[in-house]
């Protein structure tokens, strides 16, 4: 692996990204097809956010947090910050300070295969986080990895610029050149669902809205009275 | 396995299920002998619910919703739906649409042995769910289960019309023929709390109050002033 | 192992507690050259609560809280009760009833490698517990363990009387004869804090005030233009 | 629960279980309709054992092997022993005394979701055991639990009498009134393996033998030269 | 994602690809500067194996073997099958009848994150798999995914015909480009290492031998003769 | 914590190490009252090995093995080493090269709580390691640790010179002022199972071997003829 710091990348389209972010995960993951959602272990450290950007993304070294300092520099506004590990990790490589310094920036978030710590404080200040763990263990700065280069961040993989959509379900990462089109079809499922809550709000059984009854039926699904007649 | 509905089942005693929501899991855990709880992976998608109710049960394929629609229709006011698997799953098969259904029946709760998504739209429309996972991962509708007949969940075996008490400590089944008993059992330790409260608020050991001393004395327990002594 | 009582122990510097509890725990496990943290399974029952306190120690069988009982004739104000187990379990071994009486003690919280439930009333009491699991499993009081003993808990060794520090980031344990030199860096790390946070906040990038531009170049990190040029 | 011992159990027809055993899990598993696996944490303490049997089922508590002795006297020639505990537990509550017992009885092999301890000598005696763990914790005699009553081990519910088969694949549940039905199925597609296999080894592809291809381009699978086509 | 199969894949340097199966993973690893190494749960279905190839690879969705049927058409002599799912399982997705296939064209082994089964006929048979786990599962043929598409499999993003080394020590992804330089640095650690080999046989340490003592002074290790003067 | 060597240690008594070697972990573990066993995740990399020997003890940083050659100078022969880790940790600290050092000095054999490497070459060399992990991942030689401190291992404190038991079964810690007790009482536990399991071989039930009958009918337990009756 190269260690090196890529300073031009192509962003996905902001409308897709805004679009993609206002539907959240499931919507999105949806529209792309079921691909590309990371693992279920990655969790908010903190319920409510919901955000959107294009990634900026670190490979680091296992507790060590040296190349997460060098990517705020090619961080910008709307950006979220995206890191792997060469290897499993849970050690807080994040914290207070560097989410300041994102801050400052204007980068919404972050999502790192491994821990994070002061979550107290992030919550105070409003800057979400998606983690594999919470571990206050610190972390040194010593061995040399790569800013904005492809990383697998908890199974999936990034490409610079990919939007990364995160909220309470979860995180999925949409490739740039498929945002638009995947915005799109987000937005069409988005609307359709308000129809079908509201019959479902009425009554109406999926069974029927769906019509899935004749396929059920197809398919071999018996209805019995009672227990003893299985 | 047949894949079959069971229309009529027969549920547990409406005043049992009454006094077990109202005590709380750990308390119906204690008057059943310390049986029926399901795995500690069980937890509720949001902190604060208490429920209990007699289950509706699907046995489902991994990554397969198809069967949670059908048992919709079987559901009645008050029911818990609770969901097993036929092997380890953590895909998001529940979500805000099935939650509206449900709510429109007067479903309670769904107890799932694999994932959940929309959890902010369920806290928010106040509908409670435990789950071994959160995850976005969309399911399909393609191959069949069943409904109403047993199913192990999360480690317990669930009969249809069992009684599901479920809170922030975790899941509980007390099987629908022990509900009465297990229910005045569970009432009287209860009561019985109140009291046991109030004295060691008062300063009162347990050591005394529950008269330990004693057979801790012929267990062998030997005091000792200092490190030094051991 | 014996199974004994130690009524006397040396408790860690009071102002050294006062101190590490106000930095928290991230702080403090920096100060302490990064030891003594507890495993990352080990997670606050609710959010927001800090304490810091000496250890009064518990070695327990699993699914056992009799030495529970014993250990709370053993604490005074300001102690951590910290229970470590002589297998891995996961039963809820602690409830409300036991807070209640830790409380009339003015115990500050627990630290438990296994189990806890009341989860819901701990809150409501706000009585903080660390835990591994969160399990309506009852327990039973059959065998004896030991009080006042050095205990493993969650992979850290811990002597009665050592400061255990405990907030949303995890738990850390800092020996009682190294607390008054941890908490006086603990002290100094924090009040450097504010003036890093404050540059990070106008902007001043981490590589500059940290100084890394020079070794990230020494090390060979390399800066490209395009992704085409790694 | 019932701390019960129930003595006259009907087990499963003879024959089918001898089919059941030949064919070994995988077979079972898919001519049950892929149902009735136990989870895959369940794994042989050395490689190469096949057995099947009826099961002889107990419910234990967990880190205490005292209903196993009692299920001894309840075994017969050709049983399975089959435990489920009351907890998650990784105790080592079986070792070669045990096995020296059950051997003198001819039961054929022992299914424990708990630990196992003595693996060398069960290994040297030839006594097969499917565990979740292997664990020399000991276990105490001290709670009762219950012999031939239903059992959850592994994920799966275990009747008295079921049909247990085991290999190195994992351990299959085929309930007794199923098992002549399974038998016949499994025994078809046994036989109808060994023309595929000299099929596929002669270099004929899945895809032609299955008659797989028209699906696959029905379902929109879409064959293109190279990389850059996708 | 695109439903697709690539034909014509590049396949990395055979003579690279005998260098780096000779060396083995963890000297591969090494040479590659310590990246592209799968997660430590893959693991080989029985010791003893060592292989490397160029990758075919399969994107499958979980409990779904189809593609796999579809993959061996691709395969060439020498070839490794990695097979990556788009959410996490463990069902057996492969077994005897598909390794009868690949053994027909000459492919070298399966690395696949997911299940296996029929492990004891794939020992007879000597074709190695690594595999996250071994479970009977059955899967059914009824969704598409790719064929020689980039898949991550085990945290690791595999091209099609990057270099696959896999042995006892686990399983390591060399990409193509990188295969002939990793190949000549991993030949030149492992020709190294024999006369470390022999020094250390003879009794030197390895502090002297890799000159350690001047650094691990700097790094300020101090020894003490006893125990209290710590 | 010290950056330190201490370069003398009392060793447990030579003739108790024997003795508990030659019993087995399970036996030794029993005989120390049930304490000191390792987590179960504790595994040797090949079975068969049955090691016994004081401990010299290492504290290590993850993923970085310097410290594991500052030990070697450290050992005698018989000794058995022992490594914990400041963080959970799976890499590869220790491969074949370490172990023809240790080899030369007579070391018994290796236990780590972090991974191991070139299993296959140790197996050769037939130099037995517990391990917690097999992971190719290599380490670095940056950070100081210490050698003949206390340090938790797989859940237990090992003070330098403690005897080590390692088999199949696991790992057990017996503190060297123990030693020689316990070991007099695991002597006594081995002869005496000789008699229990030529009577259990014989046909006797452990019910009346042990003098179940009575305790179990006290304790409530009660026999049915069938499942009906329960």
């Amino acid at each position: 692996m190269k260690t090196v710091v890529v300073r031009n990348i192509t962003r996905a389209d902001s409308n897709a990204v805004g679009t993609l972010g206002a539907v959240g995960v499931a919507t999105a993951h949806e529209a792309f097809g079921r691909f590309g959602l990371m693992k279920t272990y990655m969790r908010p450290i903190y319920p409510g956010a919901q955000i959107a950007g294009p990634a900026v993304t670190v490979l680091a070294q296992p507790g060590d947090n040296w190349m997460l300092h060098v990517a705020v520099e090619q961080c910008q506004k709307g950006d979220v910050l995206v890191v792997g590990c060469t290897a499993d990790n849970t050690d807080g490589m994040f914290g207070e300070l560097l989410a300041t310094s994102l801050r400052a920036r204007g980068v919404k978030g972050l999502i790192i295969d491994a821990g994070c710590r002061d979550v107290k404080a992030l919550q105070e200040m409003d800057f979400p986080v998606w983690s594999k763990a919470i571990s206050a263990k610190g972390t040194v700065k010593a061995t040399l990895g790569a800013v904005n280069v492809p990383v697998v961040c908890a199974g999936v993989n990034v490409e610079p610029g990919d939007v990364i959509v995160a909220d309470d379900d979860g995180v999925v990462v949409i490739p740039k050149k498929d945002a638009v089109e995947t915005a799109q079809k987000a937005q069409k499922r988005h609307d359709d669902e308000d129809g079908k809550r509201k019959q479902l709000e009425s009554g109406v059984l999926g069974l029927d809205m769906y019509k899935m009854r004749e396929p059920l039926e197809k398919a071999g699904l018996r209805y019995v009275d009672n227990p003893e007649d299985v």
